[in-house]
């Protein structure tokens, strides 16, 4: 039933070639929201996997992340706490840089927000290097909460996420298995 | 009792004085999504009013927009169309330029998802100047789907917003009437 769904779900999924550059597959989550029965559908399942590590707040990155986070929340009555990129959030932040294919890249939070000792669930679109994810992860462990589990929509194993966050459960929804648009 | 709600509300949303800089008042949404009980509240009462319009989808900005937009979509049954900044969206997009106090910003959407002749709520965290809600209103327009209305949690009637919108019908969830700290 679960992998029929998941067949469902991944064929909903619109796949850009060449975007955001040549030879990139992107995964589009977009296209969930125009099937609202598909969508709530989806969160269900994303509510089930999530109860088993009984979280008290969610955090989501922007933008995407918010489309899953916050229903998700709503769903658990837990509370949602945003992580934006450097000078997006008005309030006292705690931040936390990271390296990039090419570059560097900053996320931040609300700091006073963050319960200590509180169980977050990061839940984020898709799971890739795992990256973002990661410097996350470790600037809420910097506020005094601990990470309960990362759930993502979609998995792409193939990359290197399960590694790079080997010290957090983690849990997607769907996965895909390559990059390869012959296989999907 | 509306009235009673709203300054409960009021008072739930966070002021941080002197962002994004000096002598600007910022109403922050974020605070809303620590208390589950209070964003639920103000979801329903959001859903009461677009009810109205009878909208056939709901379409909203990155990124707080995001987190009323989507949740609203999911109450109402409806597709949600998120609308992005400049290449951020993968597919193929209509566009739409717009001024801001300095310089130009620009929207987008995948144009392909806005149904012809349908009925748009386009919903926002904050209507101040309308300047972006305008732009997104004709951008939607542009695309062949109507706007039903624009709905946003916080209006600042003492801009400009219901003037540069005038076209459209616009509703808020709450108001306030000054940037003045003193009188809120």
């Amino acid at each position: 039933m679960e992998q029929m769904k998941s067949q469902e779900w991944k064929a909903v999924i619109r796949k850009v070639p060449d975007f955001p550059k040549p030879g990139i597959l992107y995964f589009d989550i977009t296209s969930i929201f125009l099937k609202p029965d598909v969508y709530k559908e989806m969160l269900d399942a994303f509510c089930e996997k999530a109860k088993v590590y009984r979280p008290d707040f969610i955090a989501s990155v922007e933008a995407r992340g918010f489309l899953f986070g916050a229903p998700l929340a709503l769903m658990l009555g837990i509370p949602f706490i945003p992580i934006r990129k450097k000078n997006k959030l008005p309030g006292k932040v705690r931040e936390k840089s990271f390296s990039l294919e090419y570059g560097k890249d900053i996320v931040a939070i609300h700091e006073e927000d963050v319960p200590h000792g509180g169980r977050c669930l990061l839940v984020d679109d898709l799971a890739a290097t795992g990256g973002t994810l990661n410097a996350c992860c470790e600037m809420i462990e910097e506020c005094g909460a601990e990470i309960a589990a990362v759930g993502c929509v979609i998995g792409l194993p193939f990359l290197s996420f399960r590694e790079v966050l080997k010290r957090y459960p983690v849990f997607t929804l769907v996965d895909f298995q390559s990059e390869n648009r012959e296989e999907l």
